[in-house]
């Protein structure tokens, strides 16, 4: 087993970066309403290594700190990291592993089963862009991905299937709930507060008549403006 | 009447513990959305002793403390427990008794009236297994519990006859809202947490249109490796 | 002009008083959600003068004290009470007035625009009584209101001859949003939260199916037990 | 460039002052629930100058204080105000000075993605007067305004051309959001606040039932009443 404490000191700062990052940030999943209890996870690439830090399972939001973030390999075996040994990485780790090792660009996966995105999921129905946001952040129509069970690769291989051609950092996992995607963790958790936002407004808007779609010249010139434009000096 | 002053300095030690844990544990309640005002209450077995501890009736949330936590015998009854004279148990008491009389196994019970299990009570209708989180937690369908009226054993009676062939830790009873059982009462929480996470979902994937059951075969999969694995080590 | 320096000094002592607990008071309706912004407003008669205090006009829930609480007499006219000149009683004063002289067993009255109660204020329907809570705390179905506009007594009497028959302490004025009575302040601002709370459930309930009416027999039974028993020597 | 250095005294200590309310004034998005992550901006003219403030672009709301407000002139350029150079005015900007150049009795511009409003946006469906606060608020209905995409003033023009003949401060921009406008910034906070309350409520009545309308002499009656008389002293 790989252990951190034998790892190079710029590994091992790096380390203490990214478990400090991804700690901190798990705290917008519950400040955005996407989670509770325990249900959903944020993960990072650690910058020049093989290695992702993760949420540990079954450990409540207010009791998450960077000492017991989880390190793992990129085949999503926990590292001795210096974690409790009782304290194993989430259960959605395989899929967040497949992730990292098919789309090289990705430095930061994010799960949860916020309320909107996960009941598009539940009826199998991908969100229609019929907002000059969902063009701006996800350049179209927001995919579902197949039903698939925890226990081999069939999640990660379901992410990275929908994803791999489409503009949009977010699928909603089908009876399951949204994973997004970004270069980096806050990239992904930002996508993960926006798909929550698309989805309760457009379900909103549902309930009130039938949402008018924005023609695809539109929703190209939205996209291509704010990914090329908006806070990008920021 | 039982004094708990007279009984062994162990099983006072006990009673100590398990109001505080009771209290405390009354603020997820809030915390989580799942109470308005004084409704809604948790109870939990006493370690080796026949008492359980349970919420003062009529009080509200930021008012509790491990001191006005009432014990009472498992027929319900207050004992002389040192909570001032005026503070009666929940007047839900004599179904959380029932239960802990019928279900051994149960060391905690929670109720409340959470906005979206307590909707799909007054329609008498089951939460479908339409997600995996709902496979995971509850192995299936949340089921509903007979009407029954306070006033003698009918509600804990429904409560137990609904449960006892079921997987679901929770019970829709009809009219009126969830009621929640765990090993302890920490699992009892987490169920009545989880019964209105799955129950908002749900309602809102049905008014997306219909959502798409999950086979039995992958419901019994979810269930097994969540309730043998999923953080069994935390 | 009645000056407040000028009265006997327990009656300016029983208004100081009710100045704090009401100022205090309306921290509980954006706590519970009610109210945005200054929309909505908590009276309470003074015990042993013909006054009553309300919330000022135009303040912000964040900006209330009890020195900027307004004190008026039973026909709704501000007295020289100490606050600051520019700031008038809340505009639905006159009805709280109203409400007042023709319910002498009426303490406190709370008005609120909470989104569920308002929402069937404006289709004109009362609220089933499809809940045991609403037996327990309503006694029946909560009643709409005429449409009735600020300007003279219409709101005060609309409010006053929809709930002196009603076991109901809310009245759901059309198109306008529920105004609750109690014996006190308390007692009102609990039925302000109640009946947000059943009608937040009943309205979900709706999207689900038809919600299941409680018999009459049954209605009337919780409705003696809450009101007798529950909570009474707390 | 124009450098704020370089302006008169007076000027420069009230674009301090501005800027420092403008800051102050953003909390109000989130702590009202009508905005997540970046999304959403308040400007404020500045009193005496051809100038006005502004959210700098991709900055999130708790990073916000005076320091970052971007000083903008009538053309939405950014003036060498002191800002860091990395910080741009929101993408937003012209759309807030063009209103500012053709609406001389507007003060304040506020933008946000409120969900219910949005949802009637993203049906192209104006919310109807069902509501007294609505007539008092608004006079009338809640108008939509036409599709347009950032890049020229057809959001400024789409903006003004629906407001200026119409009693509503706010406009839903058709598959984009609310729009609202003020005397000043805080009158536009307010409006922006109202118009998702009442976009709520309205969603809420119709999938109860159909909403009543209230007839336009009322309407008008709330209406005047409120703009003449309610709050006006404080």
């Amino acid at each position: 087993m790989i252990k951190l404490s034998e790892l190079p000191k710029d590994v091992q700062e790096a380390v203490a970066a990214t478990r400090l990052k991804v700690a901190e940030l798990h705290a917008e999943l519950p400040a955005n309403g996407l989670v509770v209890w325990t249900a959903g996870n944020v993960s990072e690439r650690v910058p020049g290594a093989d290695l992702f830090v993760i949420k540990p399972s079954g450990v409540r939001y207010d009791e998450l700190s960077a000492d017991v973030m989880v390190v793992c390999t990129m085949d999503g075996e926990k590292i001795e990291d210096g974690t409790p040994d009782h304290l194993s990485p989430s259960s959605d780790t395989a899929a967040h592993a497949y992730v990292y090792r098919h789309m090289p660009e990705v430095g930061g996966v994010v799960h949860t089963h916020s309320t909107y995105a996960t009941a598009f999921a539940a009826v199998h129905r991908p969100i229609p862009c019929v907002l000059t946001m969902m063009g701006d952040e996800f350049g179209g129509e927001i995919p579902v991905g197949p039903f698939a069970i925890i226990g081999d690769d069939s999640i990660g291989r379901g992410i990275v299937e929908t994803l791999k051609d489409s503009r949009s950092p977010a699928v909603l996992m089908a009876n399951h709930g949204p994973f997004t995607i970004g270069r980096d963790a806050v990239a992904a958790v930002k996508a993960a507060v926006m798909v929550e936002e698309v989805a309760r407004t457009v379900a909103a808007a549902q309930s009130l008549g039938d949402p008018v779609p924005i023609e695809q010249r539109h929703i190209d010139s939205l996209y291509d403006r704010y990914q090329n434009v908006y806070g990008q000096k920021s």
